[in-house]
């Protein structure tokens, strides 16, 4: 069976942490670990796995890994992890990736350019506009913009991005999960979807008009609706999966609901990818009670939207 | 018992309905009803209520009430209630008061000139700034901004505003709920509480400055932290109440948590004031299928914040 890729993310972190343990737990997963060799190995021994079972980059991919450019050498072990990884997705020795956490003010402060491992999987493989979303707990979430300012977000949402999320939602619905007719529910931006206009007017002059766009296009979405209505709609089972505006109108519901169970999930990308919902945890890190459960979820959705496609292509 | 005085609200609602249902489920309350007479006695009728026992605007509160200006009595009945209610609670006839639901776009068409019943309810106790909170399920949250389009929140998020609402949040934990040392926890208005700069710099500079000197004066607030930490926190039990920046930051969570439980609690009145948490719901008003819960939920919470308070002053 192809295997998943799995990246630890920054080696500083809890994330080799919670790789080892994860793959402890689930000696039965094909997993290929694709990141920093010393710091996933020290914990592997540290946690009484065999390092044969930890294949790590880039050997263990083989002659389908491109050797990296010399320029990109001097790039943090975790991002040139990222992009062997999903060349080995997009070339098809591996069928999905999995990624641990990155810390994005390090990397900032050592010139990464991207706010975050989405955005930066969108340039590996040229979508221009991929969509970040969590699942894998009770509810499903979309976010029309993700890292940005509160201070930028209204600007941010335009009728075309938040048709663009619906659409792509829609489609990954359909194609990862195997949902025939996947219903999808859209928040205002404003306090109770703009109050009639009385509390703004981006509800009914930006978002409305996408709603609208989407219906004609087939798609079963509806709102915008107040986001507590629409969250009580999902967690009701009326709907499967939350349009949310912006990260703390999706995430803060998600995670009091989902915590620990609850994936990221990259939507629009030619590749299935999930990750862990938690940050590197820096305060314990190296101390050995990091929880591997968000790492478990994160695997556990990547092979299910996979499952199709387990096999090699053409096999 | 000094009654607590109740206003069902918007005539046209479900609030009337609400009302006399929970009348009814709670014989045992002393409750007197300030507002619509036709609407309340007809609901009393339908529902089998002794009309008897709906003490209605303004006979029943007697010599305290005063009477209204004439120049007043063009304003919408609700309005009125709330006004003669309050009057009530101030002067010591009523021991706390307990709304329905208004509906916001149609007093506003009829000129009244406040966002919500918090602001009213501010004017009319002479407090320039109440705070509007919810409490009565799981989860205890304040806002330091509600009724705001998003678009005007960042600008509304002042060191000042922040303070008042974390301290006049502590006075009430203490005065009205009997916590000895509320323990708060005050969320960040960027996604990941800016995560240090990155996503916005009002972190650390416009509401840390309010949580530092809340430590000050000795009130036991954290933060800013990420949303979801601070839910998790008062969720986990480690924190009393939440300080939400924004309507959908707070709302949210709540009411995936705690619908049909949760109280609207207004903070910093010199009255005790708790509501539901629902709209008028239109299109369910006089189908006699609304829920009572919020509102049994709304008394239920008035009653234990005035256990203290209950029998006559001086008596």
């Amino acid at each position: 069976m192809r295997p998943l890729a799995l990246t630890p993310g920054d080696p500083g972190g809890v994330g080799p942490e919670v790789t080892v343990k994860a793959l402890i737990a689930r000696r039965d997963a094909a997993v290929v670990v694709v990141g920093d060799w010393p710091a996933v190995s020290a914990e592997a021994v540290r946690h009484g796995l065999p390092v044969t079972r930890v294949q790590a980059w880039p050997a263990a991919l083989g002659e389908a890994v491109p050797v990296l450019d010399p320029g990109d050498e001097v790039e943090p072990v975790e991002v040139a992890a990222i992009r062997v990884a999903v060349a080995a997705c997009l070339d098809g020795s591996a069928r999905g990736l999995v990624t641990g956490p990155i810390h994005k003010a390090r990397l900032a402060a050592r010139g990464f350019p991207h706010p975050g491992h989405t955005d930066f999987l969108g340039v590996l493989c040229r979508v221009s506009d991929p969509v970040m979303a969590f699942a894998g707990g009770k509810l499903m979430v979309a976010l029309v913009t993700v890292h940005l300012p509160l201070r930028a977000v209204p600007d941010a949402v335009t009728t075309e991005r938040v048709l663009h999320t619906i659409r792509t939602a829609d489609e990954a619905l359909r194609e990862q999960v195997g949902l025939v007719r996947p219903r999808l529910v859209v928040c205002g931006l404003n306090p109770h979807a703009g109050d009639q206009g009385l509390l703004g007017t981006e509800d009914r002059d930006v978002i409305a008009p996408a709603v609208a766009a989407a219906r004609e296009e087939g798609v079963e979405a509806v709102g915008p609706v107040s986001a507590e209505a629409a969250f009580l709609a999902a967690a009701g089972g009326q709907a499967d999966l939350v349009v949310a505006m912006y990260h703390d109108q999706g995430l803060v519901p998600l995670k009091l609901v989902d915590f620990g169970r609850s994936v990221n999930w990259t939507l629009g990308l030619p590749i299935v990818r999930t990750s862990v919902d938690h940050g590197t945890a820096d305060d314990i890190a190296g101390q050995g009670r990091a929880d591997p459960g968000s790492m478990l979820a994160a695997l556990a959705w990547a092979e299910r939207l996979t499952d199709r496609t387990a096999r090699p292509a053409g096999g």
